[in-house]
């Protein structure tokens, strides 16, 4: 029975130089518990979809990641996150975006893929959805962090959008580097019958306007799945996945070039996407069993583990 | 100078038996003022970007077709429209979602493409650029339009969604069919130095509940452009055609399977979508000036015209 788990909690300038022993080793516990969460309903004989599921719930659910309870504040001070899942089985896909007070977004977005009809629900619309499905919600107070609070602080009377897991804006110039808040998180697997499964979850940008959509919750662009080729999560300037497609790209270049993951990936992340000037990462796996983490950031926070019992945690680039 | 311009205005249960004289001759002329309108920017050496905004705004101007004026109702009564434009020049994309009381949308997802630093806004978020940019807004009454008014009464009670394009709904089950009322639009172009753009604009499903969003503001499910492949606007049920990334697809298949335009949309559209139980087509041309209509239900609203000075315009299946 041989099955693969692969995550990530987040790409950008991640280096030794910014993290200290004790920030490297809450970091290792927190993808390892994520991990060890996925790996248990793998070895148990569950789906990469549960799987999947679980491992990113319990990055959800950590403050150390800018997705559920660690998600950054909007302009408005709030915290609205995106999620996103694709069954590679049926390329069933659930998605939400700007959602607030639900606990695991990640669930959300599990059932609007089996229970609404729907791949993509947003905002208002997706919370009445979470209410009729009876998903767990939690108070504004849960979501509080002080560290991401003071981030936004920092430059909410401005107008500039930061990305959480990198010291400088969009729009060019700077703002003041308010630390080391990186975080979208993702998961992919594959499991014992060969079916694979991807999700996403981010709280965003800091300081974000307009009801801005990134890429998490685009199947295609930060997330996909498709048992003929690979899953994917991707994470880093969404703006750059959406207008490359990165997740599909990587897919395509699979199945219609005929290219390795490991190739695919790299032409996607290390070559067109740098060429475009987008900056991040992402994980992947295929049916059979291949893993794969490729960035073009300084690192990313990643973690893999598998039927063999091979375990790995890394952060910087090699 | 040699150029091409095609455009939709919805696919779907479109038959001769379901159309008198005289809707032929209105929906002819709907789709022969958009033509009209798209090809004097391109015969002025206008790009493909412009051509494309000024035949979907024909058509957002145009009750007859379900984007702007003539959007469909929400499960509240409300017009929320969708909207998205992509630069095969250089992959800029611009799209807004949910977006309410904006006279163009197509114009609004212009702004974000240009002068928002981000691909995807929605919802009141959206509305606030807008307001900002200084987009043209209208009433609610300028979009109140009896025929779509009534064909939402009838089933506003029910939790029934419906495609603006066939008479069932996406759950399974009969509702009442409420007649013909087609209509997403889309416009995809060449110009004279070979840039390619796309763009699509839709009231979205009559009924709609929960802030769904479908794939006509998603880039690369339907709406997507690029000079080395093609250029795509896609209609019809858009949850297939967002897990089916269709619009990228086609551009893989000729990227990395060597496809002509035509047999891309193809396998796409006849084959893979079909198997997967998504209907509806979608609209293209290629660098070379080549275009392409494809569907795989009974009709779509269609037209071209080039710099040869070719025109077409057909409804039904050939």
């Amino acid at each position: 029975m041989s099955y693969t788990l692969v995550i990530h909690g987040g790409a950008g300038n991640i280096t030794p130089e910014i993290m200290n022993k004790q920030q490297e080793a809450e970091y290792t516990q927190a993808l390892k518990s994520a991990l060890d969460k996925g790996n248990k309903v793998l070895a148990g004989g569950g789906s990469a979809m549960d799987a999947v599921v679980a491992a990113i719930c319990e990055m959800e659910d950590n403050p150390l990641f800018n997705a559920g309870r660690g998600s950054v504040f909007t302009k408005k001070g709030l915290n609205e996150m995106d999620a996103a899942l694709m069954d590679g089985s049926n390329l069933a896909a659930g998605a939400v975006a700007g959602v607030r007070n639900i606990k695991n977004p990640i669930r959300l977005a599990r059932e609007v893929m089996l229970h609404s009809g729907h791949v993509l629900l947003c905002n208002e619309g997706a919370g009445e959805f979470a209410l009729q499905q009876g998903v767990e919600m939690a108070t504004d107070n849960y979501f509080f962090n002080q560290s991401r609070y003071d981030q936004w602080v920092e430059i909410r009377d401005t107008n500039f959008t930061q990305l959480d897991h990198k010291g400088d804006n969009l729009k060019g110039g700077p703002v003041p580097n308010t630390g080391h808040k990186f975080g979208t998180v993702g998961a992919a697997a594959c499991d014992a019958l060969g079916n694979l499964a991807a999700g996403t979850s981010t709280g965003g940008m800091t300081n974000k306007r307009f009801s801005r959509i990134g890429d998490s919750p685009v199947i295609g662009a930060g997330t996909y799945a498709n048992n003929n080729t690979c899953a994917i999560s991707c994470t880093g300037h969404g703006e750059y996945f959406l207008r490359a497609v990165v997740a599909y790209d990587v897919s395509c270049l699979m199945e219609y070039k005929g290219l390795s993951l490991q190739d695919a990936c790299a032409v996607v992340i290390k070559d067109k996407l740098v060429k475009m000037g987008g900056e991040g990462g992402l994980i992947a796996v295929d049916a059979m069993g291949n893993h794969e983490f490729c960035f073009n950031s300084a690192g990313m926070y990643r973690g893999m583990t598998n039927s063999a019992g091979k375990e790995e945690i890394a952060f910087y680039g090699v």
